[in-house]
C-alpha cells in the first residue's frame, strides 16, 4: 500500500465471524468496508425458531447500519462478492469491482446435498431468513392440507416430517416440530389428530450431536424420544423425491423433508488459491490467512484450521474468536508486530432440544435437561445483538413457554404458492364433507 | 334446507367483516366452514407499520384457527373461494367445491389502477402482508442504492418517494416514510444525507383525507408538512413508468412509487348476480342480502350499501358491524324472526401521520396533534387481537417512540431480487469509491 493512505479493509461477510472483526477494528487507523448481501446481521443460532414459527425474523435480525452506526470508520455496503483476484487486489461484485489492501473473507458455508442438488427442492436446508421462512410455510401447510384432506394414507404422508441430519440444527428443528405438533396445534384443528404427526430424524452416522461427547448424544436421544421423535441413527439417506426418502431400500413416505446434514463453503474460496479440503473450505495457515497472501484472512464456517491436531469447529463463538484474531493480526501488521497463531478457547457447547430440555458440555461438566436449558435460554439472549430484540425474544420465549403457544405462525408467499401444495393434496372432497357434515351434527347438542 | 341437519353457513374472508361474523354465531345451531386464502387474521390497519418497519408481519396477524380454537361449531379451511353458483348454492374454490345454506362474502377490495394495470408492477400498493413486505424491501434498498451511487442525479430519483393517493393509507405511508428518512436512518449511512429525501403524495381530489371533515383535512396537510411531506392536491397521476410518476404534463422522477389510491371489489361479486357499483361491488338489499337471494350477504369492503342517503364507509368498524348484524340475521331467520335494516353507528375517525400527529373525528369534537395521536395508539393496541400481539406491539412501538428507531428493517425474498434494483443503478463506481477514499481521509483523524 502506499504513502500517506489509510490502509482499506474489506470484510466480506457481517456475520459473526465479520461483524466482530469490523467491531475489533474500531479503533484501528484503517478505512473497513463490510460487504455482505443482506442489509441485517442474522443471529443464526435462532433461525430454527423462526422456521418453527417462535420468533419473527425480525427479532433475530439487526441492520448491519444500525449496529455500526457509532463507528465512523466503517463504510456498510450491500452487495455479493463473486470472486477475488488476489493478484490485482480486487473483489468481484456482481455489479462493479472493490480494492482492498487488507481483505478478510468470511462469507461461511450454506447446504450441500452430498452431489444430489436435485433433492434441494423437496428438502430445503436452513441457512438464511428466506430459508427459514419457506421451512415455515411447508410446515404450516401441512397441517392445513391434511384437515381437507380425506384420504387417510394421504393425510399420514402430509403429516410425516423427515429431518436429515441431527446435528444442533436438526436436532433443534426435530424437537420443536414434535413439540408443537403434540403440544400447539392440538386444539386447533377438528378434524386431524395433529399429535399423530410423525417426526423423523435421520442421522447417517452412529449418534446424534456427533461433535458433543457419546454420553451427551444418549442423553439429547432419550430427551428427543421423550418428545415423540422418532430418531434413526446409521440411517444414509440414497434419495429423496416429492413425497418420499429412501434410507438404503426402504422407502420412508414423507409429505415434508428437510435438509440438516451437509455443508459447503461458498463458491469464493475457490478464487482465493487456497488448498480447499473435501467440504470446500480453504485451508489457512496458523494465523488464519491464505498461504503467500498474507493479507487475505479466512474466517468462520469457510476456513479450514487445525489447532494442536483438532479442528476449529464451525461454531458462533470460533467465527467470533477468529474475527477478533483476525483484526488483531491487521493491527499488529500496522504496528509493526509480528503475527500470531490462532488458539480456539472453546468455553463449551450448548444444544437445546425443545421445552425445558438440552444438553451441555462444559468439559468436564456436562448434563442434559431443564437446567441444561435455561443455561441455553441465558446464553441466547445475552448473545442477541440489541437490546429490543433481547427484550421480545424473551417476551415471545416466556409467552410460548407459558401458553404452549407459537405466535408467528404465518404462512406468507404468493397465494400460488401456498394453495399449490394444499391442492396437490386434493381429488374430490366430497367424503370429507360428508364426514365434516357428521361430526358437526353428532356436536351440534354441544355447541355454544 | 332440510329438516333434521344442522344448517351449513360459510363464510368466505376471515378479515373483519368475516371473523366477526363468525364469533357472532358461536351460540348458533349452525356448522360454519371459514374460507380464507391465508391462513391468519390480519390487522390491516396496522399493515403501514410493516411496510414501514416499525412491526413484523406476526405482530398484526393472528392464525384463524388460533383464535377460533375454543368455538367448536367452525372448520377452517385454508383455500381461495373463485366464484359462487347461486342457484345451485355452492362456492368454487379453486380446488374444489363447497355448498352451503347462508353464504356470507366478505373477501373485500384490492387494488385498483383505475384500468391501468400495468402501473402495478411500479407502483405496488397494500393490502397483503406480502404487499407490505414487498414495499418495505423497495423503501429499504431505495437508500442502500443511494449510498453506492455515484451519479447526484440517480442518487436524487432513488431518494424520491412518491405516494400517490391521500386517503388514511396513503397519509400513513406517507408520513412514516418521511418521519424515518428525516429521524431515523441519517445516523446510519456515510455518504447520503437521508434527510435530503423528498417523499410526495400525491391527491387526485382537492385535500387529503377525503372522507374527513374539511378542517381535519387542513390539520393532516399541516402536520403532514412539518414532517416534510410535500403535498400535493388536484394532482391527478395520467402514467407511471419505471423511475417516474406524471402527473399531467409535469414528469416527476421519483425510484419509487406506491399506490394507495383506487381500490376495486374482488371479483367474486361478479358471480353472485347483484347489481355492482363503479368499483364492483355488490349493491345490497338493507339487510346485506343479494336481491333474490336472502341467504347470501355481502359485507364490508365488497359491500355497496346506503343508509339513510349515506353510504357505509369501507373501514373496519362497519366491517365488523356488518359482520355480526349478518350474523344476527341468520339467527333471526332460524327462529323465525323477521329480517332487520343495517344501520351504520360512526364511532368516529382516526388517522395517524406520524409520531405524536394524527387526526380524530368523533362528530362533534374533532381535533389534530398529540392527544389524537395517543388516542389513535390506545384504540389500535385494544382492537389488536390477542394479547401477546398487544403487548409486542406496545414494547415495539414504546422503543421506537422513545428511540427514534425502527427494529424492523429487514430486506428479505431472493437475493436476485434484492440486487436487481442496487444494480440497476450501478455503472462504474470509480467516482464513487474516490469520494469514498476522501471521505475517509479526512476523517481519519477523527476515527475511534
Amino acid at each position: 500500500m502506499t504513502e500517506n493512505r489509510i490502509p482499506h479493509v474489506v470484510i466480506l461477510g457481517g456475520g459473526f465471524g465479520g461483524l466482530y472483526a469490523t467491531r475489533a477494528l474500531r479503533r484501528a487507523p484503517v478505512r473497513i468496508t463490510l460487504v455482505d448481501r443482506q442489509n441485517f446481521h442474522l443471529f443464526q443460532p435462532l433461525l430454527y425458531q423462526v422456521a418453527t414459527a417462535s420468533l419473527s425474523p425480525g427479532d433475530i435480525a439487526s441492520p448491519l447500519r444500525h449496529i455500526l452506526r457509532r463507528q465512523r470508520n466503517v463504510e456498510v455496503w450491500l452487495g455479493e462478492a463473486v470472486s477475488v483476484d488476489p493478484e490485482r487486489r480486487v473483489v468481484r461484485l456482481r455489479d462493479g469491482e472493490l480494492g482492498y489492501d487488507y481483505l478478510i473473507v468470511a462469507t461461511g458455508a450454506t447446504h450441500a446435498y452430498f452431489g444430489h442438488d436435485e433433492w434441494a427442492r423437496f428438502a430445503p436446508g436452513l441457512k438464511t431468513v428466506d430459508d427459514a421462512v419457506e421451512i415455515r410455510r411447508r410446515f404450516l401447510l401441512a397441517f392445513e392440507a391434511a384437515e381437507r384432506e380425506a384420504d387417510p394414507e394421504a393425510r399420514r404422508r402430509l403429516l410425516t416430517f423427515v429431518i436429515v441430519g441431527a446435528g444442533p440444527t436438526g436436532v433443534e428443528l426435530a424437537g420443536a416440530m414434535a413439540e408443537i405438533a403434540r403440544r400447539v396445534m392440538p386444539r386447533d384443528f377438528r378434524f386431524i389428530d395433529t399429535k399423530s404427526a410423525r417426526v423423523v430424524l435421520l442421522e447417517g452416522g452412529p449418534r446424534v450431536l456427533p461433535s458433543y461427547p457419546p454420553d451427551l448424544s444418549e442423553s439429547a436421544r432419550r430427551q428427543l424420544e421423550a418428545l415423540g421423535v422418532e430418531v434413526r441413527t446409521n440411517a444414509l439417506v440414497t434419495r429423496i423425491e416429492q413425497d418420499a426418502v429412501w434410507v438404503g431400500d426402504e422407502r420412508i413416505e414423507a409429505g415434508n423433508v428437510f435438509w440438516a446434514a451437509g455443508v459447503a463453503a461458498s463458491s469464493i474460496a475457490r478464487s482465493l488459491g487456497a488448498p480447499l479440503d473435501r467440504a470446500g473450505r480453504a485451508m489457512v495457515e496458523p494465523d488464519c490467512s491464505v498461504p503467500g497472501h498474507p493479507e487475505i484472512f479466512v474466517i468462520g464456517d469457510l476456513a479450514h484450521l487445525e489447532v494442536d491436531g483438532a479442528p476449529v469447529p464451525g461454531v458462533a463463538p470460533a467465527a467470533i474468536q477468529m474475527g477478533r484474531f483476525a483484526a488483531r493480526q491487521i493491527r499488529r501488521d500496522l504496528e509493526g508486530e509480528p503475527r500470531e497463531r490462532f488458539r480456539y478457547r472453546d468455553k463449551g457447547s450448548l444444544a437445546t432440544i425443545g421445552r425445558a430440555a438440552a444438553v451441555a458440555d462444559f468439559g468436564r461438566i456436562r448434563f442434559g435437561g431443564y437446567f441444561a436449558w435455561l443455561i441455553w435460554v441465558f446464553v441466547h439472549v445475552l448473545m442477541l445483538i440489541g437490546f429490543r430484540n433481547r427484550l421480545i425474544v424473551m417476551i415471545q420465549w416466556a409467552w410460548a413457554y407459558l401458553m404452549y403457544q407459537r405466535g408467528i405462525r404465518l404462512i406468507t408467499g404468493s397465494p400460488e404458492m401456498r394453495l399449490e401444495r394444499a391442492r396437490s393434496s386434493g381429488g374430490p372432497r366430497t367424503g370429507r364433507e360428508a364426514e365434516a357434515a357428521a361430526v358437526h351434527a353428532g356436536e351440534g347438542g354441544s355447541t355454544g
